[in-house]
């Protein structure tokens, strides 16, 4: 890992080359500097935490200046609770993970001595570009490095002292093994960004983690792939057999647990028929959780109603009169969207045609239901009682997460290592070629015989 | 199946509805809908097959005025032997593949009654623009309707009589299905294309299919995915190990089978210790077959002692000194640049450097070192003692194919239905919330349990 002063040209022309020698490491050179690289962020901890506290510290004056949001501030802490020990687990789980590279997916005999392979293989060159959020930089070295995918890694300002410091753990822990120096490469300077992102030859795969605008910027200025998410609008259709308690809990932890994150819940379906019977106790819950809702005019009436003959009084209640922009803005703030529908039809028809294929959710006691909503939202998470909160890669079990796809190819949900993989064909012959194949008179049919694996 | 005067705009929401339709039929419904395609291609062969005789014959006239290539004039053919019978038989193998649609392909159980789910389903629209090979339309149409996939196609004008004859039959077979009629949409009109481009909302993926122009303008002009390739620049590296008949057989396979074709073989490597052992031999058999061979010095002073000392005539030998652009041109005809190298690395060195990662081959007695090759050079395919020719979706046993993909991500090398799925999580939960969920003390563990397919 080199924090590169090299011009972007060259550093992804380094990186390739890298690339070429970390697809053929073993597996277990590969795990090595995932050990290398967990033991010396342990050590590290103190020092990282600090230069995380000194980013912390001129983002929150930026974000009272009101030069930043309290949500990129609250990516950058990695001192809240959890997060570090997370992201040191992170790479322990990715060691420990099956090899992604080699592994044989499809054999076929085509002919008598000839045979079809297909084989996993790395992607090449990817480029991470990432604004706040410090782990990402260990997540994606130590996925890169399982996957036998070479990495330029290239932070925000925002996170400039806790990306030196990470950065700085991980080059000196993986000098000590196999992997190629030149395989990840940091890239500090902001200018750099216009020109990696032509580079299309060098670069395989981008993955943006920051912004919508950032991950919007980079969509729209290159010709590489790019995997992740602009939005993340999370819907959940609240029905009338819903527990009302289930409900509750599963909304208010879906908008309340992390509300900066992606996969946290921003707009809220009520079937009309759940108006005054369950979706009451879920907007108490709410606003005890100090959640502003932008009701239409139907649910801000249950919700009046409600709160004139309630007994208990709620404290914090906050509802405004939604706007249609409501409806399609991710507000990653307290804040809630509110609209009654019908029934599940119109469910489904509102989340495709104002979601962000990312992840949605129904609460209803009916399966039937529950699963024609699960096949029929064009989102990459469809949960049934659950909370969109659950779309993300550890908590799938992949270790750790290179972002959230809502791509319709590739990859798609939490990317883990699967996602940072290719294939190429094999054939092993003797001498086969192709003209004596075919359908006519005379010509030789293959076998097309599926081998195991 | 309708050919459209509808807008481009409205014709990709029309196919976007339906492909919600589409998606939901049955895996009965989709492959009724196939046998009906088949039938009324085999009833209207030879109206179709007139159809194309139109379209070659101006064809053929823009070439003799030098306005067409010939190779283009080559694919347009859809009388050629096996060309109609491969065609109508792609559709029965599509027909009769297993349903890729719904297949459970990860199963996790995340914790008691929280239960985690990848299911493939359809990518949604697809866009595909081809030039001459008019048997695309059926292919398409057949991988579309079996996938789940609502598509949009767009033919050339020089196969616009081949392209309206074989839609009419479709169109007449699905109205007797349960396929809605906008899950095929056909468009006419050439100034379409940078509209249909811009669709990125409705439109998921576009597959070209034509010339390499085409391709690169597509991509250069659109920010949806892109599945294909522009260039087939492949290679063979010759061994001095390699039996002489073997590797003048797969070579001149490779080079005359169908020298319009995207796999076959453009450069011929040889090793240096091969020149005048394996090669005159090779070399002998390409002049047999009318190939023009651009050689560097030492190939070019090996066929010409091998000429001066051969017993028998060789005729029509064409030796042309080789030039630095010869190595980077897919000729797609019969020509073909041939290269002087040391050792497999050189090989493998000038294929990542040159080549266009679609097929790559090695004839070689040495097993290790056809894995070493087979392992190293970064192309969707590499084979070891067989042409390159066997690059196709309908010979690696797909059924047929949507197009040959040299991309990084989603799909690589010949893509058949597997390439035109992506798939969605499903948690089905009862009531469960994240943020009891980590790694601190009093939080819960995931289980992560792999279940059973």
């Amino acid at each position: 890992m080199s924090l590169t002063n090299a011009s972007p040209a060259d550093a992804a022309r380094a990186a390739k080359s890298a690339s070429h020698v970390l697809a053929t490491l073993s597996a277990e050179a590969r795990n090595d500097a995932l050990t290398a690289i967990h033991s010396g962020l342990t050590a590290a901890r103190d020092e990282i935490l600090a230069a995380n506290a000194r980013d912390l510290e001129l983002a929150r004056q930026a974000a009272a200046d009101g030069k930043l949001s309290a949500s990129l501030v609250s990516r950058l802490d990695l001192g809240k609770p959890g997060k570090w020990e997370d992201m040191l687990k992170g790479i322990l789980d990715v060691r420990d993970l099956e090899d992604p590279v080699g592994r044989v997916t499809l054999r076929t005999k085509l002919d008598d001595g000839l045979e079809l392979e297909r084989v996993t293989c790395p992607i090449g060159v990817l480029l991470i570009i990432f604004e706040a959020r410090p782990e990402v930089i260990a997540n994606i070295a130590a996925l890169a490095v399982k996957s036998g995918n070479a990495a330029i890694l290239k932070g925000g300002k925002e996170s400039t002292e806790s990306f030196v410091a990470i950065s700085t753990v991980i080059s000196n822990a993986l000098s000590q093994t196999q992997v190629p120096n030149d395989a990840i490469q940091l890239v500090t300077t902001r200018e750099s960004i216009p020109q990696l992102l032509a580079l299309d030859r060098d670069i395989d795969l981008v993955i943006p983690r920051g912004s919508n605008e950032l991950v919007r910027y980079i969509k729209e200025n290159t010709k590489i792939p790019v995997l992740g998410h602009a939005d993340g609008l999370c819907s959940i259709y609240l029905t009338a057999s819903a527990d009302p308690k289930l409900a509750a809990d599963v909304v208010v932890d879906a908008k309340t647990s992390y509300p900066a994150a992606c996969n946290s819940v921003e707009t809220l379906l009520v079937q009309e028929s759940a108006l005054t019977t369950v979706f009451p106790a879920v907007a108490a819950a709410l606003a005890a959780k100090n959640v502003e809702l932008r009701c239409d005019a139907p649910s801000k009436a249950a919700v009046m109603s409600a709160l004139a003959t309630s007994e208990s009084s709620i404290p914090n209640v906050v509802v405004q009169d939604a706007t249609d922009k409501d409806y399609d803005t991710e507000f990653l703030s307290l804040t809630l969207a509110v609209k009654t529908v019908p029934d599940v039809s119109a469910a489904i028809a509102h989340i495709n045609a104002h979601g962000s294929h990312h992840t949605e959710a129904i609460l209803t006691a009916d399966k039937e239901e529950a699963e024609r909503f699960m096949s029929a939202v064009d989102a990459s998470g469809a949960y049934w009682n659950a909370s969109t909160r659950f779309a993300d890669g550890m908590r799938y079990g992949f270790g750790t997460e290179v972002g959230i796809s809502t791509n319709k190819i590739h990859s798609r949900g939490p990317v883990g290592l699967e996602g940072l993989m290719i294939y190429k064909y094999k054939i092993r012959g003797q001498g086969h070629v192709s003209a004596i194949y075919g359908e006519g008179e005379g010509k030789r049919r293959f076998k097309h015989e599926r081998l195991a694996l």
